[in-house]
């Protein structure tokens, strides 16, 4: 499996200026967030991008993209429908090639050598098969993300196969269902934000879109639960963080995430020290 | 003397896109830059505000505003011909009337009652002259400010009558002309990017536009040099502080100081130390 083409989603509602904010790197550059998530991308062998964005977004995405505008394609989602919707507003793009999906308003914060994007596409190459990257994550924080459930693949820490996927469940629902043996009391594997798809994924799209079963918005997440039926797909523990921009001081912590693990560490601890030394005063 | 009038700078090269940056107010709103800088001067008292800008940034600019865009009138500054020219180009916005100048770039963080905007505006209107806001500032950090020299004002504490201005002074100019006594060693009164004036100093501007005494920009400290020779003007230490943005974490800083100083300072705290415990695992 080789996977050379990502697609960012940057259409919702309160994405649609984060992918614009700007935040210094780890190596003390300040970057706007989508050149940041087109450099995470590349770091993991990438060659060209997809951006789906609002109506009239793309000149200021172009410029937000810096060197990187002559890789991206920018796909327009017509009308808001949903996440699983603007996911497959890439499909032509796509075609039959599995592809890195990256959402626009998170940022990866790696504590290994490689980014986060490079560690899950290296596994979803070796595997050969889907792969979605988790995090452990508390039961309180249930109500913002999918969950998996599945079992560990013996060969390798941090890797599960799936065999389950629910859309913010509830604590009991997630007890019963996504329930993991090892994992921190309390903790479910929640998606990550960061995943490499089949264009199986693309097909149950445009079934579950051609066919609601629900009024609601198609989730990504419906898709990938027919997809564990389908074919084998696996859950990767990535060693980094996400950090989702969209909480009301998201760009703050996403910055000091980056700081912290980059070459201003000590400028920037000395900095917080100073301001809290200021206001004691 | 009345000050119902305003202008914000945003048409430098590094300014462009900072007022447009998103930023948690005290009060635990997410807003744009532009937006904070719009409310501490309204909270002082003023009516109406003109924007410097860059050609074509309107569309951008009038967003940020949100739900204060029927308050401003947008100046476009053809040329990028520096500080003291784009703040000439609000001549005839401003008329005879007295204005609040603010700065594009940069955050006030008041450690009053009243924001550092009003404070500054009642000491105009009570003296009845032209006053700036002022810092006391180290002197490593001269190569970045405009500095005034002068004496205290017996009757208030932190009130000053200017007698000299200079632009990014040297330590030793600055030792032998901007001295004064009092305040703690090493220090001067930088500029804080927040003055009320008097149309006065467009009267200067305009005229060091018309016959330029260097080659190089014209510099709005000039014009306030004149003014010093000309009429009272007075600098006054407002109780609070200025966040300068363009720094490489002057966004970063800038918002730990507005959580400090507001209803979220328990919340980041912890989100601050959570973070710092996840790095030391």
């Amino acid at each position: 499996m080789n996977v050379r083409k990502a697609v960012i989603t940057a259409a919702g509602k309160n994405q649609r200026t984060l992918p614009l904010q700007t935040l210094v790197d780890r190596d003390g550059a300040p970057k706007s967030v989508l050149t940041l998530l087109i450099e995470e991308a590349l770091a993991a062998g990438i060659e060209s991008i997809a951006v789906v964005i609002q109506p009239g977004a793309q000149p200021a995405y172009a410029s937000a993209a810096g060197i990187h505008q002559g890789r991206l394609t920018f796909i327009e989602q017509a009308e808001p429908l949903g996440y699983g919707h603007a996911v497959a507003c890439a499909r032509s793009f796509v075609g039959e090639a599995p592809f890195l999906l990256l959402v626009g308003d998170h940022v990866y914060v790696t504590m290994s050598e490689f980014g986060c994007a490079r560690q899950l596409v290296g596994i979803a190459t070796r595997e050969a098969c889907s792969v979605s990257a988790v995090q452990a994550t508390h039961e309180s924080k249930l109500p913002f993300y999918g969950v998996v459930g599945g079992m560990r693949v013996a060969s390798e820490s941090g890797l599960y196969q799936v065999t389950e996927v629910a859309e913010k469940p509830t604590p009991t629902e997630a007890e019963q269902r996504l329930l993991i043996p090892g994992l921190r009391s309390g903790h479910y594997l929640c998606y990550f934000g960061l995943h490499v798809l089949t264009s199986t994924v693309m097909d149950q799209l445009c079934e579950l879109l051609a066919h609601p079963p629900t009024a609601a918005p198609i989730h990504l997440s419906t898709a990938l639960a027919r997809l564990a039926r389908r074919e084998r797909y696996l859950a990767y523990e990535t060693v980094g963080r996400r950090y989702d921009l969209g909480g009301k001081y998201g760009l703050f912590t996403a910055q000091l995430a980056l700081a912290m693990a980059g070459n201003d560490r000590e400028e920037v601890l000395s900095q917080i020290v100073e301001l809290m030394a200021q206001r004691a005063r």
